[in-house]
């Protein structure tokens, strides 16, 4: 596992951190993960203004030049692989009182690039819909930030043959899935939830809408259903990693086939946004 | 600071952590933070009861016959402190997934007893109100784990002359202060919010709960809207390390005097349940 911290730089001369880092007191953090392929990260500039626009509302202080820098030599040596990028205010006292010259942490750490079986992508996935409920909190509605623990216990609770579960908000609402975006396929419309509530504004989300118009599809953020999403045409997630997996089944519906989810799946492909098998 | 990790075991020869430590990356942690004073921690069974329920909830291992060991040599030369109880559930991989065999850490690190002008307790403090609310997730209603961003915001978003802050939920109920629970008298009454949407269920809240109910008083807990808190008789505010602070001043409200407050905060100074300064 390599990792570096601050470019392990003199002030960070390993990988390990404080145990007051008030990341992990309190989960004042923000992060990213990234597809690597060919030492590139993809759709990098996506995450990095996603990643600028919750340091600013986190109040953490981000270097973007020095991030950059690190990143281009952290990446330089991976063929195909992720990188998750986690910045953290740092260490600074107990209590909710962030420090007043916060010494913020930029944590990159190498992952292999997950091995799904090739039919998630070829045939789709099996959808569950979790009991876990998200709540509703406009303050940090679309942003990554470390304040994890619903799609934990989430996760924690999946059935086994599950690939994927559904989340509701506590208006019945289908928000996203534990660690992807959901759209679903409608008389050729394409929807996905607004994320005015809760959910993350996935960067690979925002790539396929821009992909799809580009395309010649008409999309639109809607406040979904589970029954709409049960009745859809086609259903699919998206995240950085995965790219694209159509759903196979959800509950009691079966989605025979999922022809606009594989046409958008063939150009993130193409395209090298994601690595092709 | 004196800081130990697993009692600083084999396992984990010093006070860092790794970076990759789930309580850093998701908010995967539950925490406590206790009044010591003669060596002794203040309400501890009460604490160690509420960090094992959190563990339980969130799925984190806590051995806690080794936290009682590690705890008893800590506290053993801190004539006035706080420490504070972390525990999380350890490193382990990318993804929400949690690890199948948790190599939890508990750390507890010594703090210096905050030093409040004696004024607050005497006469009592500036309450402001926040502009953050409060989401809800009964899930997660009560329990002391470690996603706090909506406390870290609330807190740089304070006026300078507020000793505390009001924090309401979107259904516009008093919740809770930022980092202290609050109570209400009227008519002789003490009322104090229900919990079961949001907000942390303080150990001190509990403890004075248990102390009005033996000195006679009536209490209940309430669904609180702003306008009760500015017309009650007295408002406090109770935490561990505060025990109570009385309000004097809540918006264009002057709270004259707080007897209720008085006779319950001399009561936890002569049981030694805090400080006497």
């Amino acid at each position: 596992m390599r990792i570096a911290v601050n470019g392990n730089d003199k002030s960070q001369s390993s990988d390990l951190v404080s145990s007051l880092d008030r990341g992990l007191l309190y989960g004042h953090t923000a992060f990213e993960t990234i597809a690597v392929v060919n030492s590139k990260p993809r759709l990098l500039v996506q995450h990095l203004d996603r990643l600028s626009s919750a340091a600013a509302s986190l109040s953490i202080p981000l270097n973007e030049d020095k991030l950059r820098t690190e990143l281009d030599r952290f990446c330089t040596n991976i063929e195909q692989g992720c990188i998750r990028i986690t910045i953290s205010i740092g260490s600074g006292g107990r209590g909710y009182q962030s420090p007043e010259k916060p010494q913020a942490l930029r944590i990159l750490s190498e992952h292999a690039y997950p091995e799904y079986p090739t039919s998630y992508r070829a045939s789709g996935v099996h959808l569950g819909v979790s009991e876990v409920r998200l709540a509703h909190q406009p303050l940090l509605a679309g942003i990554k930030h470390g304040n994890r623990i619903e799609q934990i216990i989430a996760r924690q609770q999946w059935h086994g043959d599950w690939q994927e579960a559904l989340l509701l908000d506590y208006s019945d609402r289908v928000i996203e899935a534990t660690s992807a975006n959901v759209f679903i396929v409608k008389d050729e419309l394409i929807f996905t939830p607004e994320l005015n509530q809760c959910g993350v504004e996935g960067v690979m989300r925002n790539h396929i809408l821009e992909l799809a118009t580009e395309l010649g599809f008409k999309t639109k953020l809607v406040s979904l259903s589970l029954d709409e999403v049960l009745t859809a045409d086609e259903v699919f997630l998206s995240n950085s990693l995965i790219g694209i997996w159509p759903v196979a089944r959800c509950q009691d519906r079966d989605f025979k086939n999922s022809p606009v989810a594989q046409t958008l799946l063939k150009r993130l492909i193409l395209d090298e946004v994601i690595p092709h098998n």
